[in-house]
């Protein structure tokens, strides 16, 4: 394929219309928006890399659905509504045009799911199919949502269960089938993230609330709270939510080591008043006085280290 | 190394200090911008991989130059003054930290220079090392500089000498020495871009100018901007600067073909009216009436596609 027609495959998949914030998008050597009046901006970019972030078997659709989906929630954890996004992705030089075009579709649905325009990209070689996807996204001036938000005191919470997408993982990963029913949730959750950019935009609108998006596990992201907030952390591991017992049984893990562990769930995590619990949050410890980043109840160390 | 590393050694390379425009830098899920009042965003990505746009043997430096030129030029291209710049980087697991950190130099120097903060970034695993850098910029309102800006009977011109990068890389492709004196010119423009800001601004700022960058090649970029603009172009491609005859001499390729097909150049072509010469620019033809897009007098056709 040549560039154009990977580019031609791309935009017929996702919304690329001009619209109120997108002045110009795509064809141009960058695209022009126009921030919504009193806003501030807040941007990001995350990757998804072949054999790191998803495997060909996994199906090339819910590829692109992993990579947008992800990136959507770094606005989502920001407090941040979508104004478009960036695609480079890197295509190996063989690429079967009907994977593209799946991989296309995941992509612009997940997008359009989100409102966010594409608004631009970049295609490249590579040995593997990767997507850096960045995003764009508005605050209120003063406004966002941030992880040094809260102080000793302010409750912890997660906005849904923890590890199903691990449990996935670790599913397919140990050759189990992708279209077994029992473990349909886990598998939800590992290739179609739903980011939670309604709750963000809630969380953005209150006072002295600190949140991050659980990409890397909450063993690697308490931490990173708490440290941001200056403070430590005291958690509840019986009150963490995992997966069902029988997804957990049926990949012979642990669901607490499930729920402790593993990443790219793309839940939040939230310090506050206890006040939130009324927006569906679990409450699950507490920020205290002590050595910033220090937890208190928690798991064994870990999480997802991509250079481990 | 550990990701966190990593991320250090890029922080300490680039400037990060928050600014009137980054409120906030790296170390959150996302960075947050306060454009200038009364200005729109200009947004684009760019990407370097290792095998494609540079080589191991090219010094790390250099593709950290190479990486944040190429991204800066299509602000350059759109009339933009940079805000800010987010890198997603791919690195093998056995990166060499020596490497990394002049990488990572290169990289941020070239940032300084454009007065640019790295805004943020993202690390992941990949087969080789790969830069993609966002970008984004600043134009007033209704401002801003378009591959669709001008009409028939516009000037043509280009910003400065071409085929320079695609001779350096005949000459290093051919096992040519990295320090050859003869060479110099033509090493620096494919090693160390220099991404037109100043030129781009000026242009900007005038009515029926339209402009790209050209990373691919005259003979790929001419058709575009022509196609763009809704008619025809004529050049001359006698005109055409190209690389000194020695230089061209010592790659022993026609200095009208490096010049016609060689990218990378990063120099902008423009079309507007014939004050532009003014500015330094060189006239090599002009817009004409006729099917949007066809070129007449230009060489082969060609250019660069990576997936040619």
């Amino acid at each position: 394929m040549r560039e154009d027609d990977v580019i031609a495959e791309l935009l017929a998949a996702a919304s690329a219309e001009a619209g109120p914030h997108l002045v110009r998008g795509p064809g141009d050597d960058a695209a022009l928006l126009r921030p919504p009046p009193g806003h501030e901006l807040v941007w990001s970019v995350d990757d998804h890399v072949e054999g790191v972030h998803f495997r060909p078997a996994w199906g090339w659709e819910a590829a692109g659905r992993k990579a947008a989906g992800a990136a959507l929630s770094d606005l989502a954890a920001s407090g941040a509504a979508p104004l478009g996004a960036l695609l480079s992705l890197g295509l190996p030089r063989d690429v079967d045009p009907a994977d593209l075009r799946a991989l296309a579709r995941g992509f612009g649905a997940k997008l359009r799911q989100a409102v966010c325009p594409l608004a631009g990209g970049n295609v490249t070689r590579s040995a593997g199919v990767r997507l850096s996807t960045s995003v764009l996204g508005a605050v209120p001036r003063g406004g966002g949502l941030w992880r040094d938000g809260a102080r000793p005191g302010a409750e912890l919470f997660v906005s849904g269960p923890l590890g199903l997408a691990r449990a996935g993982l670790v599913w397919l990963e140990g050759g189990g089938a992708l279209d077994e029913a029992a473990l349909a949730p886990a598998l939800d959750a590992l290739l179609d993230p739903s980011p939670r950019l309604a709750l963000g935009l809630r969380l953005g609108a209150s006072e002295g609330v600190a949140a991050l998006d659980l990409s890397d596990g909450l063993a690697r992201d308490l931490p990173r709270l708490a440290a941001a907030c200056g403070c430590a952390a005291q958690v509840d591991l019986g009150r963490v939510p995992g997966p069902p017992a029988d997804v957990a049984a049926r990949v012979a893990v642990d669901p607490i080591e499930l729920a402790w562990e593993g990443g790219e769930d793309y839940e939040l995590l939230v310090a506050g008043p206890a006040e939130l619990e009324a927006l569906g949050l679990v409450r699950i410890g507490r920020l205290i006085e002590g050595t910033p980043g220090a937890v208190e109840g928690g798991g064994a160390p870990g999480g997802y280290d991509p250079f481990a």
